[in-house]
């Protein structure tokens, strides 16, 4: 069973390996390649996953009920194969001397969101990125009843430089005992910032980023996409709905629709842009014990992987960002791509 | 004039540098290569850098006065060719709406550790990393008579991997009007430890792990070499000074003397057991204007970049390590270097 653990002095949580511990052999010096020929995400490979737990397959003939772990599926969810933690068990928190830790307990899945093996998320027709959001809230509702559960990260990496170790497009989603430290941060920040001013902060941003319009790269009726202010990275890229909500799983039918144009909109600009760069994707909601608030608005952070200034950053928590907001949220803003309706930008 | 801003949500500062800003073709597609041929760090090259800030002639024999920006140095401090900083100006700070910023002001030193193109800091002579480390110091000692400086970040990147784009082996200094946001969560942190408990959260872990053993690297007079307990990498090691002290710069010639041979081992035993590595090496010291507390316990923090898990790691905050620490420390411990001295373990 992997471990949780507590750094003592700024209270981050990691997840510590035990089982299937790395030697110092097993770092392979060599960048990883992202594996060619037989994938287990392509149809008719079902049985080389772990057994589905869910699956969308249209039936529009009303035939035979399909079967499952077979063919016919548009968007698919199975156990992460080497999955970081583990779903059976209980917490059992425990002191090791003046440290904390407990079980690594928790749920890893993939959300497999096309069979096209060649397909990315940004030359899915929206309304199949809609059923991989539906499929998102489905998984969200269904592990909330644990109450093991505090965290729900659904996070995609695309492309090997970002992490992404198939090439077939695919999501991640981890059910955690904890909340992760970025998400707490944001959480007593924006906290702190409604306690003082009794409004939220999100809604603060998106107000004066409306108003001024420079670092806002698109917008529908429900979203609004922005350069964030303070970016961390270049062309860092935020997906925000524009009216509060703390939920990512309260979204209505109307506001996933939106969403999944925002992001094929996105998608597409950032590929036309940056050359179809790889890239991190992470929902950032509220708590699963803490869904309806005033003070948190759950968004979407868009991180391609552009510059390679990693080690020393994470030393420091310390960021130099070679490209203004005002000039990604530009180029991409005028970025000219197929659309399918107009979208609109300050 | 770069600009810091801050997030309104978590309070992390950036900088953004606006003057030579990256449009989206300046994101080459490959991995930075490290510039072969010309080293403007070597002798005889002296005149490729921006003028000397100091260096260490050794003048032994007590001839004629060295010339600056000449050969002769052991160790040689520049400004840094392409600053994140500008050093010059006041910090203007300003509102834009919402958000707060102000003038990029700080400064930007390469410490240049050897005149050998060849040598690593692993490979230097235990005197001579003792004078790098002075060098540290005298800069510290220098930078923090400018009131406008809150921080001076000393650390290393080695290896294109890790960040550094030069191969001849240097550090870097930053001098900051703001703390960096790990810096300030250690901070914080360490103060409600402090708070609740009255003693120091670092001298509690060095008194657990050095009667544990189980997470110790090395031991000698003045310094300790531990795994962490929860680290976000493979083979994270700190180096702490076995004494409460909260700054770097307060340490005496014998305790220099003792990490020069203490940093220097951990080097060798990390180029035996991972094959020399790309790594990044942080000094986390207290903030200039505060350098004498309680609460705070200043350290080294040694990261070797073996894992590629970047990007979604950078939208939460929240690492998988795959390697216990407490294999991570025995990989070290056991391995044998050619040793200058006994070094005990526990």
């Amino acid at each position: 069973m992997p471990e949780l653990r507590k750094d003592p002095i700024v209270g981050r949580w990691v997840i510590i390996s035990t089982d299937r511990a790395k030697r110092p052999t097993d770092f392979a010096r060599e960048e990883v390649k992202i594996k060619g020929g037989f994938c287990p995400f392509c149809y008719g490979n079902e049985g080389k996953t772990p057994p589905e737990i869910q699956a969308y397959r249209p039936n529009p003939n009303g035939g035979p009920t399909p079967q499952r772990d077979t063919p016919g599926w548009t968007v698919r969810v199975v156990p992460n194969k080497f999955p970081a933690l583990g779903i059976e068990g209980t917490l059992n928190r425990q002191a090791e001397g003046m440290f904390d830790k407990m079980n690594g307990v928790g749920a890893h899945e993939v959300v497999i969101e096309t069979p096209d093996h060649h397909a990315t998320l940004a030359m899915l027709p929206p309304k199949r990125i809609e059923d991989v959001l539906w499929t998102f809230r489905d998984r969200i509702l269904d592990l909330k009843k644990d109450r093991r559960f505090k965290y729900i990260l659904i996070f995609k990496n695309h492309g090997e430089a970002a992490g992404a170790s198939l090439e077939h497009s695919h999501s991640q989603l981890i059910a955690l005992p904890i909340i992760p430290i970025y998400v707490n941060d944001e959480l007593d920040g924006s906290k702190q910032y409604f306690t003082y001013k009794e409004r939220c902060v999100f809604c603060d941003i998106i107000h004066q980023e409306s108003e001024a319009g420079i670092r806002v790269v698109a917008e529908n009726e429900d979203f609004i996409t922005i350069a964030p202010f303070a970016p961390r990275f270049p062309f860092e890229t935020w997906i925000l709905p524009k009216q509060h909500e703390s939920a990512f799983e309260h979204s209505s039918s109307q506001m996933f629709e939106n969403l999944a144009r925002a992001i094929k909109l996105l998608l597409m600009k950032a590929d036309r842009v940056l050359d179809n760069p790889p890239y991190n994707l992470v929902i950032h909601s509220s708590p699963v014990q803490d869904p309806v608030n005033d003070y948190y608005h759950w968004h979407i952070e868009f991180m391609p992987k552009l510059t390679k200034t990693a080690g020393f950053e994470w030393g420091t928590g310390f960021y130099i960002n070679p490209t203004p907001p005002e000039e990604s949220a530009k180029f991409l803003r005028e970025a000219s791509v197929e659309e399918m309706s107009p979208v609109t930008a300050g």
